[in-house]
């Protein structure tokens, strides 16, 4: 039984405490879009490849002692699962992640790789919820959710003070505007809470761009049935959350959609130019950047939120020509 | 005119303070080879994509104030020409550089962004170094070589400065063995004054292993005619340098040559397990590690020197199936 519980900047400092105690910072890369120096947290390059174990690291330990042994489940389609596993196994606990049988073959195996135990269930006919549900009661174990929880969110947004801190040394400022990749809105109300000044860009892949609707319209709209298909797998959350959504709802956020192509330009853009491999996902902020949908000024961080993606499939992307010019230079 | 000076640790240390008053560390990422955690310094995610702006920093910081306007002249087939370039730039001194025409076009359209001149000339007929002391003799302006050069070396060597500073805050003890690609040897001489108490092993492309064989004969042995083709342009060094060479060889290094195809494999498994972009000659350490060509050990640092390369390119090597497991996994 958790008390209700609401995310706190309180919370965020205490997170990033708590992480940097066991992971140095990742890097913050600058390089310029249009006429601006624009700050990139290369959150692809923990050693899960993607933000994640931010908010794991802090829920688990967040568990009372009594109750570790009993581990903890989770569902994700990747890289919440990861997060969990490793946060799971440093701390010497037990975990079992339900994952969809379409998953990214490079995050299901990655997940057994840190020990995890993984339950596949098939997605057009099977309720994950259910499932982890049942599994977690059965071991009382702890069920961690991928974004709708207030320690998963106030984890997540350590990546927020670790930027701006960075930003500081690095003389570039405090961060004004801060571009964020959104499935369920756990990192982008993460981060809104750990930078109360910065205006928060929220966004999404085209027909999953939910969020945006919901900031819009002030109440919460899912993805509509017969959304298209999509590279970002990490982003594909059919309904945000109460806590993310209010959270970002009262900072104003703004929610914008990219399209699929516009993911690849992004992806070869930040191969060529920041040599750093961005699974689809991953490189959504980068790509409201580079196609002006959001407009690079002064101030700003966008985030890399992860790089877990097949080699083989990016490596088609890379292949493809783009369209623009992709040599690479230097900020 | 320059007094005789040799490379020294206690110069190593002063270019290290310089470039760290510059530049933030580059990162240093764990992962497992094998059964042991090996530390890789990204250097392909420094400003320029590489290394070699230690070097030319160090350098051109040298240079004496009455000097500065003058500027400096440097040829290079790519990694070295957007160090001097990057560190002219920030100077405000004038850059021209010599590039093969048959350079990447990443890099050569790299170095005339960041603001240098670019003087072309064919590898086949024409001879770099006459064209390089020409122009800087017409214009009073410094020479700058890529690796045979005292304040080239040590500013590389900042590097393994910065590296074993790195291990130590991650308590990975201190660098035991250094994998260290090699084309001139500047790299590889200025890490070995760096870190005297680490075994130094200096990894190049098969058929371009030159200092691999000069280190076993005890004397400086050129490249053969008709050296096999490599994708590895930043190490198709013709002959290393008695300065690199004798710090190496007084140091007890050995050398070893890797495949073109263990290069390839070296390049997707960074993309998957590291998420980092590699260029061909950036690759060759962790290319001997993987190979078993260079046992993996504790304490082993590896220096991934570079990723400029063009992107639709290395989309090809990525596409092409690998025979080993090459699915994501963590440290």
């Amino acid at each position: 039984m958790t008390f209700l519980r609401q995310p706190t900047k309180a919370g965020v400092r205490d997170a990033a405490a708590k992480v940097a105690a066991i992971l140095p910072p990742s890097p913050l890369i600058v390089h310029r879009v249009g006429a601006v120096d624009v700050a990139f947290k290369a959150e692809s390059l923990q050693p899960v490849g993607a933000f994640k174990l931010r908010g794991a690291w802090h829920r688990l330990t967040a568990i009372a002692p009594e109750d570790r042994a009993k581990g903890v489940v989770a569902f994700s389609s990747g890289n919440h699962a990861q997060g969990v596993a490793w946060a799971a196994r440093r701390l010497g606990m037990p975990a079992t992640i339900v994952m969809p049988s379409d998953a990214p073959r490079v995050k299901l195996e990655a997940t057994m790789a840190l020990g995890a135990e993984v339950v596949r269930y098939d997605r057009a006919t099977e309720s994950r919820e259910k499932i982890a549900a049942h599994l977690a009661h059965a071991r009382g174990a702890t069920l961690v959710p991928s974004f709708d929880d207030p320690w998963i969110i106030e984890g997540q947004g350590s990546a927020g003070i670790e930027a701006a801190r960075q930003m500081e040394q690095m003389e570039l400022g405090a961060p004004r505007q801060v571009v964020v990749p959104c499935g369920g809105g756990g990192l982008a109300a993460g981060i809104a809470l750990a930078l109360p000044d910065a205006q928060i860009m929220v966004v999404e892949p085209e027909g999953w761009d939910d969020m945006r609707r919901s900031l819009e319209a002030g109440w919460i709209e899912p993805v509509s049935d017969g959304a298209p298909p999509t590279a970002c797998d990490s982003l594909q959350t059919m309904r945000v959350a109460e806590r993310t959504f209010d959270v970002l709802s009262r900072r104003g956020a703004i929610g914008v959609a990219v399209t699929e192509s516009e993911v690849r330009e992004a992806q070869r853009w930040a191969a060529a130019r920041l040599r750093l491999v961005l699974e689809p996902g991953g490189a959504v902020a980068l790509a409201a950047l580079l196609s002006r949908r959001v407009e690079p000024e002064q101030g700003t961080l966008a985030i890399l939120s992860g790089g877990n993606t097949d080699i083989e499939r990016f490596g088609d992307v890379l292949a493809e020509r783009s369209g623009a010019d992709l040599s690479a230079t230097v900020g």
